[in-house]
């Protein structure tokens, strides 16, 4: 089931009751979170717990993807903990009736999941003989790291410090710019845009362009051609995402330095429509059909199953409203304004919910945080939430690591022959913190100490 | 409306809408919270806020009886805000009907209270003009100093600092001890269960009693024999807690050092069954009558009725449960142990919910609270709430104020001439730590800063 780096390790997958509602009392109902706990390298004795704090997905595949966790249990002698995050992979609260309605969904919230995981490691500490007095760090990568750095800002009782890897914690209203970037070769892809208007533009263009892509079912109306651009647009964001120096299987599987092979297909943005759309389709294949597996591609999917993509999207129209704009010139994507009214309609109409865009940074700080301390925030200058990010040290305490070759949390993924030197330096660095928390947490260094 | 000390300010009584849940999207309702503003000495370029963080009760109350703020306004050139808290005065999220189950009952929680206060200062800050900078204080009394005490710990970057006067965080189970306190004459109370358990042993004596303490509704059962005792427990500890040195009128209106006056009915323990009484009598008259008004007492309340104890009744049978017990030795009251399975049943049978006494340790931290900062806790000795604060310092910016001569919140009273050295010396070193965290935030003084 794991990556070779992980296999050697013994995982238990178990389950604890939870309440579905922490915040009210009306609703007596519980549900089952999933939780992986590995702890053959863990100091019996009050040793440290590093705990993932989980996002949209399946617990078990970022489990699968975080080997940094794995490759450092041994030196720290560290317990592992994978908490699956409420609506996502086996977690369901109400099983298959979790997203019928916004009633079942209404409990899906960066809070509740927090309460989970604060409930979580209390019990854990209660019930395991010799982790009474563990020490717990938060370790998250995205939305998972948003959720490590709120969690020490929220229960620093409970957690010592948190890594937050590419956690676009800014990444809302009023707090950094809404663009977004993608792939180097941007001219060409720039381009693209206007050769499929054109294309499009007669019945024959439609039919050919939907051929050129494979796709599984051919393009029938404007509809389809604006999800045929979001699916592109969404390609490339997940390209850079992704843009790792050895091959891997996160979203897709996918060559090493995938942005690099990608570009080789779009060296000329100045060719005919056709060809252009041609070399296009060559490099969207890179992306879903590394394995060379896939007869036809299908706009409706972007990325592996293991995301929940209806959680999400119900999570991106209630708390976490992210802006992104784009405007065709500083970017390679077509100009879209971010129009909170017409997001807040579509919301409405698919979930029943408005979205409340400033709920986020009211609740956890926005910019002013610096009251805080013990979060590592690490972010990868290749990738396209960068920008949502923090990305200067705030305090001694509140520290950034930026990695210049580093795509999004490279620094979670397991060690590689390939790893650049920035992201060995980051993970380092991220263990030296650790230790730090964990001596100042144990009284080790009078020095540290207040 | 005011008592002399505040009469001179003016004050604006303002209503804003906030959301009933703001924990969830489902609900979509919102609600009028009130919240008065008083900013005549108020440094209209970023002067600070002092914030009242509202508590059990109808906050116009509340504002008289915290004549501290208006004492210090001057000094500070602060605005006042006092702000209500949901479920409370005329706070109340769905009017006639907030209290009628516990579906209507579900947003009342501490969390939710924070929430309001957030979003409330939030929105002023926003919209009045010259705040848009202020650094904002939390101050609060009792439940309202826990509130302040949690609103800098979960919102930090929203109030600079908390004054949190006999806020007895620590009253929740497993903390501190489950003891209570009263008056000092104790012998004499203690004496008086078995004498009104003799007493009440034949109809005669049940009838004598009942004249004896001039009762509205003569008892008549057993039950109310139980009620008698816990009106007069409850009225033993309501009288330690106002132990002013100065008539006043807060829970009710009672002379200068209350105790002494009733200890002076209190203090044979070997007297007769009747004369005890008798004497007993006289004693809760005082706390009851000291108007002379009351025709007759009525053992179904035991305080103002600007307190709203149906909301309070609720909160103690969810999140705010405070264990109390008694032994009857080491303390002056029937001996009492803590029955959790008891106290909930009671709850379910009241309000249809079932209280969890471990989660405002797992929210707000417990004893674990040494990572937050700017946090006064402020505690009278004479306060029965006294054993369940904060009565040592934690770091140098979370610190103790102990008032040996103060009862219930004394400090946040309007300044009196018969006040005490030990509470002008307390309010001083409180308007000290404030100017402290008003400097560093306005980063006058660089040593301060980090």
């Amino acid at each position: 089931m794991y990556s070779s780096i992980v296999s050697k390790y013994y995982i238990t997958l178990l389950l604890k009751y939870t309440k579905v509602d922490h915040f009210g009392f009306d609703v007596n109902l519980t549900f089952k979170q999933r939780y992986l706990v590995a702890n053959q390298y863990w100091k019996k004795e009050n040793g440290v717990i590093l705990f993932y704090t989980g996002n949209e997905g399946d617990i078990t595949w970022f489990c699968k993807n975080t080997g940094f966790m794995w490759d450092v249990a041994e030196e720290l002698k560290a317990m592992l903990v994978f908490a699956e995050h409420r609506y996502y992979g086996e977690s369901l609260p109400f099983g298959n009736l979790s997203f019928t309605d916004s009633k079942h969904l209404n409990y899906l919230t960066s809070e509740q999941a927090l309460a989970d995981f604060a409930i979580l490691i209390e019990s854990l500490k209660k019930n395991i003989p010799g982790a009474r007095n563990s020490p717990v760090i938060a370790i998250g990568g995205s939305y998972g790291g948003m959720l490590a750095a709120w969690f020490r800002m929220k229960y620093p009782h409970i957690v010592i410090g948190a890594l937050a890897a590419s956690a676009p914690i800014w990444q809302f209203m009023d707090l950094v710019p809404c663009g977004k970037s993608g792939p180097n070769c941007s001219e060409t892809i720039q381009s693209s845009w206007k050769a499929i208007d054109r294309l499009t533009s007669t019945g024959e263009g439609v039919q050919w362009i939907s051929e050129a892509f494979h796709l599984c079912n051919p393009l029938r109306s404007q509809t389809d051609i604006i999800v045929l651009k979001s699916w592109l647009a969404e390609t490339w964001v997940n390209l850079a995402m992704v843009d790792y120096p050895y091959s891997s299987d996160f979203l897709m599987p996918l060559p090493a330095w995938p942005i690099k092979e990608v570009c080789k297909y779009l060296t000329d943005p100045n060719e005919s429509d056709k060809v252009l759309i041609q070399n296009l389709s060559q490099a969207v294949n890179i992306y879903y059909n590394y394995s060379g597996e896939a007869n036809c591609l299908n706009t409706s999917q972007t990325a592996t199953s293991n995301l929940g993509i209806q959680g999400w999207s119900y999570q991106a129209c209630t708390e976490m409203v992210m802006p992104i704009c784009t405007t065709g010139i500083s970017d390679m994507f077509e100009p879209q304004e971010w129009d909170f009214a017409a997001y807040s309609d579509q919301c409405f109409l698919e979930w029943g919910v408005r979205p409340r865009p400033l709920w986020i940074p009211t609740v956890f700080g926005g910019k002013n945080i610096s009251s805080h301390s013990n979060i590592i925030f690490s972010n990868g200058a290749l990738d396209p939430w960068y920008a949502g990010g923090v990305n200067e040290n705030i305090t001694d305490n509140l520290v950034s690591i930026v990695i210049p070759d580093g795509a999004h949390h490279l620094d979670l993924r397991a060690r590689n022959i390939d790893d650049p030197q920035s992201v060995l330096f980051a993970r380092a660095k991220e263990v030296e913190y650790m230790k730090k928390w964990i001596e100042q947490f144990n009284g080790v260094s009078d020095s540290l100490r207040k």
